[in-house]
C-alpha cells in the first residue's frame, strides 16, 4: 500500500486506507505500507478546512496509520510484491501528483510514477481507491478507470487519453487488457459501510486475479 | 465517540477507532465523534518515535479521523446519546488524561470525567478500547475492566479501586454491576482483523445491551 500522509484532506484518507489493509489481512494476505519521503504540499486544519502555517512530512505523517511499520517509497521493488494499492484522500492529488491543482496537466511523484510502471511491466495488479485513479490515468495514459459518477471529473480523466467509466458504490471497475482495478469510495457521498464495502470489492477483485495467474 | 487526536503514540488509535465506527454503521446505529479542544501533551514522530518539536490540538487532529464532522467535548450531553465509546491509543493516556506518567495516581480531563459520569448517572452503557479502560477506572473507581493480560497492567488497575479481569482477543468484559463495557485489542500483540473483532464485539455488546433496556 502506498500512502499520501493521514487525512482526507491534505494526506490519505483514513477510512479507505484502515479498511483496505483489514481487507488485505481478513482474506489471508498480508501487507507493506510505503509512503514517499517528501514535505507535504500543505497542512489542513480538518476542523475549519483552513490552512496551517506548519510543514509536515507525508512518510512520518503516513506513519501513523501504518502505526510505524512503514518504508519509503524509494524502497519499493515491484518484484517483491503481488500488488499495489493506493486509497484514496486529497493528498493523493496534492503529495503523489498535482491533480488537485493541475487536473489532467499533473506532474506525478518520480517513485509513484516507476512503482505504477514497473508493476504494469511485470503485469502485476494495481489497486486505486477514491481520486487515487487519477495516478493511472495520467501514469499509464491508455487505462479504463473510475472516479465515481461526476462528469467533469470524467472528462478531465478523458483529457489523460484515459478512459473514465461511471460507477456506483462499491462497485469495481477493471481496465479491459491490464488488471488496474479502481472503486469509487469517497469520490461518491458515501457512508463508513460503504467504504468498507468499496475496500472489500476492490482487494477481492485484485487477489481473485492472483488466483488466475 | 470520544477520541483523543489522530495516531497511536501521541493521540487516538487509527485503527481502532475507524474500526468501532465502522461497527456502530453497519449494525444500524448512528455516530457523532467528539474530542477536547487542548494542546496534545506532545507530537510523536511516528516514523522514529521520538518527540516532534511541535504543538497540536486534540480536537483538530481528531478531526482527522472524523473527516471534520466532530465536535468540542464540551458540547457533549450525555442526554442526547445511548452511549458512549472511547477508542485506544496513547492520547487517552497522554492527553484524556495522564495515566501514561502518573498510573493510578493520574487526573482525568474534567470535560471526560464529566461525559463518563454523566452518562453512568443515567446507566448508560460506556465502552472503552484497548488502554482507554484505564479512564473508566480512575473515574468510577470500582469497576470491572480489562487491558489484556498484563500483570503490572492489571496491578495498575486494582490501585485506582477497580478491578482487573484478564482478557484474550476479541473479548468484551462487562462490569456485573453496570453497563461498563471494555475490550482489548492493540493492548495485546495483535493484528488488524483482531482489532476489527474486538470493536464488533464491544460494538455489539452495548447494542445488545441497549435492547434489553
Amino acid at each position: 500500500m502506498v500512502l499520501a500522509g493521514c487525512g482526507v484532506f491534505d494526506g490519505a484518507e483514513i477510512h479507505e486506507a484502515t479498511l483496505t489493509l483489514l481487507s488485505i489481512k481478513k482474506n489471508g494476505a498480508d501487507y507493506e505500507i510505503f509512503a514517499p519521503d517528501i514535505s507535504q504540499h500543505h497542512v489542513v486544519n480538518h476542523l475549519t478546512g483552513k490552512e496551517m502555517p506548519e510543514t509536515r512530512n507525508v512518510l512520518v505523517e503516513s506513519a501513523r496509520i501504518a502505526r510505524g511499520r512503514i518504508k519509503p517509497l524509494s524502497a519499493f521493488n515491484a518484484r517483491d510484491f503481488d500488488a499495489l494499492i493506493f486509497p484514496g484522500g486529497f493528498g493523493v492529488a496534492k503529495n503523489l501528483c498535482s491533480w488537485a491543482f493541475d487536473g489532467p496537466d499533473c506532474s506525478v511523484n518520480a517513485e509513484v510514477e516507476k512503482a505504477v510502471k514497473d508493476m504494469v511491466s511485470l503485469k502485476k495488479p494495481i489497486g486505486a481507491l477514491c481520486i487515487s485513479p487519477v495516478l493511472l490515468a495520467k501514469v499509464l495514459g491508455n487505462v479504463e478507470v473510475t472516479l465515481g459518477n461526476s462528469p467533469s471529473d470524467a472528462k478531465n480523466i478523458e483529457k489523460t487519453g484515459s478512459r473514465h467509466i461511471t460507477s456506483n458504490h462499491g462497485e469495481v471497475i477493471r481496465d479491459s487488457h491490464r488488471p488496474i482495478f479502481t472503486t469509487p469510495c469517497y469520490m461518491l457521498d458515501a457512508d463508513i459501510v460503504q467504504i468498507a464495502e468499496g475496500a472489500e470489492n476492490i482487494v477481492q477483485a485484485i487477489l481473485d486475479e492472483l488466483k488466475q495467474d
